[in-house]
């Protein structure tokens, strides 16, 4: 019932001990939902409530430990055996007395590994304030350490059959945005507009469906194109006016973000076609310019110098790590293609490298999802790099 | 561009000020994302990054602390002036020298509030274990306090403008069910259904659109009825089978979840009719017997007893508040229909309402998302109560 082979993650697990190891960690408490999954095959709609899979050098095989009836979910989607499938009672739940972390370091003790060195994800999504201090209630004799990060950063590298269920994710994507610029029009509501991404997404091909990405489609217009993060509106699309699009496609959890940008009208003032112009030429010159053996960093330059010849520059880093993910965010907060990122790319590695390049009332940009591959780079999605112009 | 009117916010504010003086909160750091809503209108998918609300007892209006790009989000959508918007740099974001709450930390101790008694949500989604410590990095002569669920139980109870929202969520809602049942037929692929679902959860009405829910779709059949959060497959529905449907609409972040069961075939077993009739006679009895003043305990109890009568028991909690939220869960996490909980019921409280029974292989569940009224309870969505057979 896993979607990868027993071996792989057993592979997984091997390489993250190796990392426990070196970071002087006998057990690591893993609450990122995606980390969960990496390392188990764990997947279900369940991180609103506390779970974990906890992993200690010396042992095979991890813990699952999650809410009761979750463990139901835990036998159909992991490899994990039923001895190392625990739920906790439904009294845990949204409980002042007791939380699920207690009985979480209550399994821990259990096992005579009260007081080894636990490393916790200080940083990760569902792991609460209160989950860490419930931890350390109930583990009184532990030392606790910063485990963030840690599965993240071996997540970087896909294995073979992760990068086929990215480039199924880039087929889907490509389909999202076509989808997407046939309904964008003057006079289109931007819900109905996101309604028909939506279906596009979930629906993939004839020969896959797709998956809930880990963020909502964004569409903003006008005045909005300035505030990334607000969703949509039931106000129709105006004519004249540019779209961003930034959207993504997903298979099984993994990922393929891809973002353009549309003009509504017959006639896109120059300067935003100079723009996009610059813009395309400086994506498909930086993704040329990709090899194994590159760092992060210098991927950015390519880009840097590129822009600087046309008196442009851009601020923020240029793209990230991705891949297997939950909601809120589909990045994986590893390696980024930015000054000082000094990570040496190698095959399989897997980034989102999005170009947004905004000016005072207009702007533009476009991404692509791609692999390092063994001499260059693959990309995911198969959508002209261009301003669409819909007259 | 808010939302609700300004004095509407004030007004959750002086309430807030007032949880706050009982708990002996001098500053309160708001990050649950519904509830920095409440407080100020804020709406945009940026949880993914550190962010929050401060409110301190003396003064009238919170800050809204946040990433320095979303700042342009926070004026679109709160009624806060340019001073109490504060964005931090770039720089903070996914480092490890530097974290967004030291940032938040410095503006506090700024405005003479370091040695306070400063308030944090302990067990909110998105403070996380290291955005604790950072605060209390920052703050060393401040006293910390659990502030978690203090401005949810000020939630809820729903202000008439709020409820305007729930009502149109509920519009939507009917439709989404009538939607996914009408798309329900042996071979049709969950992930199609599951499209067709979304795409009428955001086109909504032709007056209104819907928003993201904060929980996707459940639409498991056959094995994975048992399994109550695992998500859509490729698979066709097949003939003779059971389908639970957890849905949702959404409206400007108010919610209204609906669930039903559905049968595929012609002939459902006799046993599942029976228990259909069983759960639907309790849950019109339960509604029915709704009225201020009653306990959230007692509604449970009117349940409880139908169904002794048949020799059935149900072990969970039957209901609980909901409306404004964001993913992972459309929750309050504050009162629910169960034992023991003393909450007095109050006009304009809302629940959602959810009798699921599962036997060994088979199950029915059917739910209403209601307001209490001023001398009973009105359902959001209207919807027929009852085994949809899909012959």
């Amino acid at each position: 019932m896993t979607l990868f082979k027993e071996g792989e993650y057993l592979q997984r697990i091997e390489k993250t001990k190796i990392s426990m190891s070196k970071a002087g960690v006998e057990v690591l408490v893993v609450s990122d939902p995606a980390n969960m999954n990496y390392l188990t095959g764990y997947d279900g709609w369940s991180f609103y409530v506390p779970q974990c899979v906890v992993l200690a050098v010396d042992e095979e095989r991890p813990l699952w430990i999650g809410r009761g009836m979750d463990a139901a979910g835990a036998r159909h989607t992991t490899f994990l055996d039923e001895e190392n499938i625990i739920g906790y009672p439904d009294r845990y739940v949204q409980s002042l007395e007791r939380h699920p972390l207690n009985f979480v370091g209550d399994r821990i003790r259990e096992r005579g590994w009260g007081s080894r060195t636990i490393g916790v994800e200080m940083d990760a999504y569902y792991f609460t304030a209160r989950s860490y201090a419930e931890l350390q209630k109930s583990l009184g004799d532990a030392r606790f350490v910063n485990g963030d990060l840690l599965v993240n950063w071996i997540r970087l590298i896909k294995s073979d059959a992760e990068i086929g269920f990215m480039r199924e994710a880039g087929v889907i994507a490509g389909k999202v945005m076509s989808t997407a610029i046939d309904r964008l029009q003057p006079g289109v509501r931007e819900c109905d507009a996101v309604a028909a991404v939506y279906q596009a997404q979930m629906s993939g091909t004839a020969e896959f469906g797709g998956d809930y990405p880990a963020i909502v489609p964004m569409m903003p217009t006008g005045e909005k194109t300035s505030a990334p993060h607000l969703t949509w509106t039931d106000a129709p699309y105006q004519d004249e006016q540019m779209v961003n699009l930034e959207l993504a496609a997903c298979r099984h959890r993994y990922h393929c973000p891809i973002a353009r940008t549309a003009y509504l009208g017959k006639n896109p003032p120059a300067k935003l076609v100079a723009l996009a112009e610059q813009t395309v030429d400086g994506l498909n010159l930086t993704l040329e310019s990709i090899r194994p053996g590159m760092r992060a960093e210098e991927v950015e330059l390519v880009w840097r110098r590129h822009i600087a010849k046309a008196g442009l520059e851009k601020e923020s880093r240029i793209g990230y790590s991705m891949g297997l993910n939950y909601p809120p965010d589909w990045g994986e907060h590893t390696a980024s293609l930015r000054p000082g990122d000094t990570t040496v790319l190698q095959p399989n590695m897997t980034f989102h490298m999005i170009l947004g390049m905004w000016m005072d009332n207009y702007g533009f940009e476009c991404s692509e999802s791609f692999r390092v591959s063994e001499n260059g780079c693959e990309t995911f999605a198969d959508v002209p790099r261009k301003l669409f112009v819909k007259g």
